[in-house]
């Protein structure tokens, strides 16, 4: 596809923003005006061919989705608002052009299904596989966004829905729960997104913070999901990642609902003294450390 | 690098930002407080090894520089101010631990050099050539960021520095027109920066405003480069491209000197009615269209 034919459908399948976005494709930088009192928030994030998913059939208009999602879902772990989405890809020549059509069609359905303005972006060519990055910009009222640096020892742990279901299921699409943080400003004392898996993400939330934690493996809600040759269990909860829900503490004289913005909310343990480190009570009442056998970025 | 060391380096080279960035790398978004009554601006930009660089030999400083630089040339076209910059890598395994370093090294040295605060990123995996990707955010006054839209027949077409140095001298560092830009602010009527090469992105800014315009060859200021083999030569000044000169409209009635901030500015045509497309005086005197013949993003 010539550059102009792409720049053209680009622009059509964004659309037109909010009045705030005064300027988009087509210029040198997006321009858009914050509301007053409000802060900025920014996420950057990617999708490799090979890496993040295979490379052989890999459905495109759902990849384009998924990559929204995934920024997004980093919008909702600070209680933000998500208003500018900028996309980058590098794209080898043998990729068909329905291929990137479709792909291109994901991302923007997926971006008016949250209400953020497609703002811009770069394409380029690439011998090899096909890399894409998402830029979400964001804001929320100043001085409320949610930090994973707030947790103090005694706060309870939570977290949404029911993990481990991308194991079985990976090529879901994500719902970024956006609604639930807006609910948790000013509630929690912290909170981030579960991408890596439970067990990796809660070490990075305890560093942040300050503080160590104690997990009872019993509460992990596992998702209930089985396929033909396995079902979901606690390993994959921790492990595998990919939940896309968040992971936040409150005060225990915060009052917490069993469900929030039509998500069930499980409380799974607490934070403790730094010294303590990341801990869980086995289905046994043993209690050891809890190991980050996560996602790694760079193996 | 194991994950934890890699973020670890990276805090350290990207150091502290402004006061009004409130949370940096660490956490699911950066957070930052725009001044009152100012506008954001976001760009991105690619750098694909085998597209923008070769494979063999490319110095990573340097291109970590010139990534940024590529971006704030894009704020410096909005008459903006640099503020966040976000680094987006997929690296193959097979990179040297060494380039790397000096690749985050060259990107962080240019941040600080331009007062942009390095607030985040992402970095992957890639079984392939390395694809590095930037978000740059600025502002700029409400209102008074510099549009490609802005031009009207009649207007003065001109261009800051000298033009197609980089065909002879490509891995130059970047120097953004930042503080033109800033002056231009309520003077220009329209600008963007010249990365594409003149006579590309004539055509572009031509499209933005709706006009034509008409170039006098003679005038353009051709680059005084040689080297052994080639010198600088005006087909090389219209195509060639990554002259990361700033091209910007006037009113005739506006006084526009004949260097600001210590950069020559040079007066090459005017704006006419979009009617008579894009035109070039040859240095014969004859006058036909000026073809778009520099870069194509998708070739």
């Amino acid at each position: 596809m010539q550059e102009r034919a792409l720049i053209a459908t680009i622009r059509r399948l964004a659309g037109h923003g909010p009045s705030a976005l005064r300027v988009s494709i087509g210029d040198d930088c997006a321009v858009w005006r914050p509301g007053a009192g409000r802060e900025i928030i920014v996420t950057t994030d990617q999708l490799v061919e090979g890496v993040h998913y295979p490379a052989a059939k890999a459905p495109a208009r759902l990849l384009g989705a998924r990559l929204v999602g995934r920024g997004l879902s980093d919008i909702a772990a600070m209680g933000g608002e998500p208003r500018l989405a900028f996309l980058n890809v590098a794209w080898p020549a043998s990729l068909p052009e329905r291929w990137r059509l479709d792909f291109l069609r994901g991302f923007a359905a997926e971006t008016r299904r949250w209400k953020t303005a497609w703002a811009g972006g770069d394409i380029s060519g690439v011998s090899g596989p096909a890399v894409a990055s998402i830029t979400v910009i964001g804001d929320v009222p100043a001085g409320q966004a949610l930090l994973r640096s707030g947790a103090r020892p005694g706060d309870l742990l939570y977290v949404s829905g029911r993990l481990g279901g991308a194991a079985l299921r990976s090529m879901r699409r994500i719902t970024p729960r956006l609604a639930l943080g807006r609910t948790l400003r000013g509630k929690a004392t912290s909170c981030m997104d579960l991408s890596d898996g439970l067990s990796t993400d809660l070490h990075h939330l305890c560093e942040e913070s300050g503080v160590g934690a104690i997990v009872e493996s019993s509460r992990i809600p596992v998702a209930r999901v089985s396929s033909r040759r396995a079902v979901c269990s606690l390993d994959r909860a921790l492990n595998w990642g990919e939940d896309y829900e968040l992971l936040f503490t409150a005060k225990p004289t915060t009052r917490v609902p069993a469900r929030i913005a039509g998500v069930v909310i499980t409380c799974i343990g607490r934070c403790t003294r730094r010294v303590s480190g990341v801990r869980i009570v086995e289905a046994d009442g043993r209690c050891g450390p809890l190991e980050p056998r996560g996602w790694q970025h760079l193996d």
